[in-house]
């Protein structure tokens, strides 16, 4: 397991490297891969809301459902999103962007942010039922809002 | 390899049942999940698109960003898709969407087209080189284009 998330960490979510990648990329290029990582976001929060809005019993649990939510955020966390974060696509440098410079500035922190929500998801899709479920909604929650904390501006 | 892929099928791709699953949906639930649903179109997109620019010569070829592009297809093809196409969010039920009722009066069909882009992505992260990545965006091409010839309607 431990080899597993290590892997994900460079592998899968490994930012390291996006901040001098792409210095000749055109406004339309950095619009593009802030697109893909809203879209990601979107999935993100799509599959949690299924998750959380069991957890508060807001609809029935599922263990289907709950397992697909939750396998469905391993894979969209664990995607390569190396391109979807080029350097130059900050919020002051392309427009509809809330990301911060400072995540530029902290590509490993950042990368270890999102391993961590890799680790959250995995923690979600072993839950076997609601109770499971309950316990892991907090390192998903977590995840997230460490990430949005320190590298998302306010609305 | 084929177990996987059966597996991918069933597990991930898994489109049958969406179809009896959620007639109490509200209509903004159900423009949610269309809107799940376009997000990962535009996550293939975005990451054919890059394997489609190097195969066409348009950028440079970059092993490492091939492999990621491709890689990021098939995590994206093989989520379990049932929330994201619950029946009554056809195009005509919901705003916005362009998926024809057919699709849903033929699920086991799009599911086996879902799982024939999973196959097309992995062969496409198989790819070792341009020339193995050329040979594979055919693949990639006519997966995407079987689904929407038969299940999407025309802009």
């Amino acid at each position: 397991m431990k080899h597993l998330i290590a892997g994900l960490l460079i592998a899968g979510c490994g930012l390291a490297g996006a901040a001098q990648a792409d210095s000749h990329m055109s406004n339309e290029d950095l619009m593009k891969a802030a697109k893909a990582r809203q879209a990601t976001m979107q999935l993100y929060a799509f599959n949690i809301g299924t998750l959380g809005a069991m957890a508060k019993g807001e609809i029935d649990y599922d263990a289907d459902a709950a397992k697909a939510a939750a396998g469905n955020l391993v894979k969209l966390s664990s995607q390569n999103q190396m391109a979807y974060w080029p350097a130059g696509s900050a919020q002051g440098e392309i427009e509809g962007s809330r990301a911060l410079p400072a995540l530029w500035e902290n590509m490993e922190d950042a990368a270890a942010k999102g391993g961590a929500l890799v680790e959250a998801a995995m923690a979600a899709e072993a839950a076997d039922d609601l109770e499971a479920l309950r316990a892991a909604m907090g390192g998903l929650g977590g995840a997230c809002g460490a990430c949005h904390k320190a590298y998302r501006a306010p609305n």
